[in-house]
């Protein structure tokens, strides 16, 4: 089916939820047109097609748009041959939904919350969660990769895609506040395992390096001060 | 393979994502044991088999846990033959997934905020979510039915499922607090819905009556304000 697609991304180059898009197109061999957003001044098109969210990434596929990086990450398995994204044993996609749902809906909110956090007291709380949540994720890991290198087993699959296009901001967080949120000792597998994923092709394709993520926090701190100040 | 199968569920009479799962269960045929659990004093059972978020429901497929109610029913959709669940068609099926997050992650919140709000203002604002939430779901449906009568078609499907399980809920708010949520002159397409879907033979085999989540409201409440004393 690869080449013969109409496939276009709305995306903006840090982020995570645009990152796991770019891996899967990329694990299924299509090209795409890619075009990046600028979210501080979101185009008619994004606004038009995530009318709900009005969130990057959008795929626009043969003029129908899909949102949502894991229901597009979903779409993209089922739709296309090559290689799988999701686990192909119904329990193993199973359990594989489950902790993407936690990683989504526990660990992702609490590392983005260090982010926003507007006082020391807030961050510190965040920090908190962030660290209670990835040592479920240890567990899971553990208990999803059987003993293999990634969470899809001997490559990388869904959870790796999903887990994985967190781990620049890890280290963006690790150079803002010196917070280590997978180490060696806490999460040893982890720490393995984000080893692993920095140096796989799939990765290197399209995760930025940190510094972009640092800058792009300095710019997102730096719009919330002057809307801080100008309400004032 | 419905009847070889050794399927048993951990649940609530109340909840609507263990509602969620018995309707999908009946639309496949499968017969299953059913075992109520209570969530103030949560069986050693419960909290093994979904030590994660030690919530129902739990539904146990010969021997092994599948936990998360939009898990368990794209679980039970692959495995077993009978009425599909979720669409059969890619892009019909990532709309659908893309709204049941969007049930999940805004409404949702949303209306249990209002049962556990503990101030005026704090309710209102929560009431105000909910109302904003259910338009956009409003829409959804003109665009999900496409002149059907149900979410999925002309009949129960995934989306059906998923936001059909808070119907008796929205009945018990308007019961406690005068609230209506669906109505027929803001949102006209889904109250028609909604009496489409109370009516249904799949609704009426496990959704219990609006009083039935009263009752638990009161009890929730109860136990709270205690929690709140003893704190003290």
């Amino acid at each position: 089916m690869a080449g013969k697609e109409d496939l276009k991304l709305l995306g903006l180059l840090v982020s995570p939820f645009v990152i796991r898009v770019r891996m899967a197109l990329s694990m299924k061999g299509l090209n795409y047109e890619y075009v990046e957003e600028d979210l501080f001044n979101k185009s008619e098109l994004l606004l038009k097609l995530n009318p709900v969210h009005k969130k990057v990434p959008v795929l626009i596929h043969n003029g129908k748009p899909i949102c949502e990086s894991l229901v597009i990450l979903q779409y993209v398995d089922e739709l296309f041959t090559g290689r799988a994204i999701l686990p192909t044993d119904p329990y193993e996609r199973a359990t594989a939904r489950f902790w993407a749902a936690y990683i989504e809906d526990k660990l992702c909110p609490a590392w983005i919350g260090i982010l926003k956090a507007k006082a020391e007291e807030e961050r510190a709380e965040k920090v908190k969660e962030t660290l209670a949540a990835i040592e479920h994720v240890e567990v899971a890991f553990a208990k999803c990769s059987n003993g293999n290198v990634f969470f899809g087993g001997d490559s990388i699959g869904y959870l790796d895609i999903v887990l994985g296009s967190f781990l620049f901001w890890f280290e963006a967080l690790r150079r803002m506040y010196g917070l280590e949120i997978i180490n060696t000792s806490k999460t040893p597998l982890l720490a393995a395992w984000a080893e692993r994923f920095g140096g796989s092709v799939e990765a290197k394709e399209v995760v930025p390096e940190a510094d972009k993520a640092v800058q792009y926090a300095n710019k997102l701190h730096a719009a919330a001060a002057v809307k801080l100040v100008s309400s004032e």
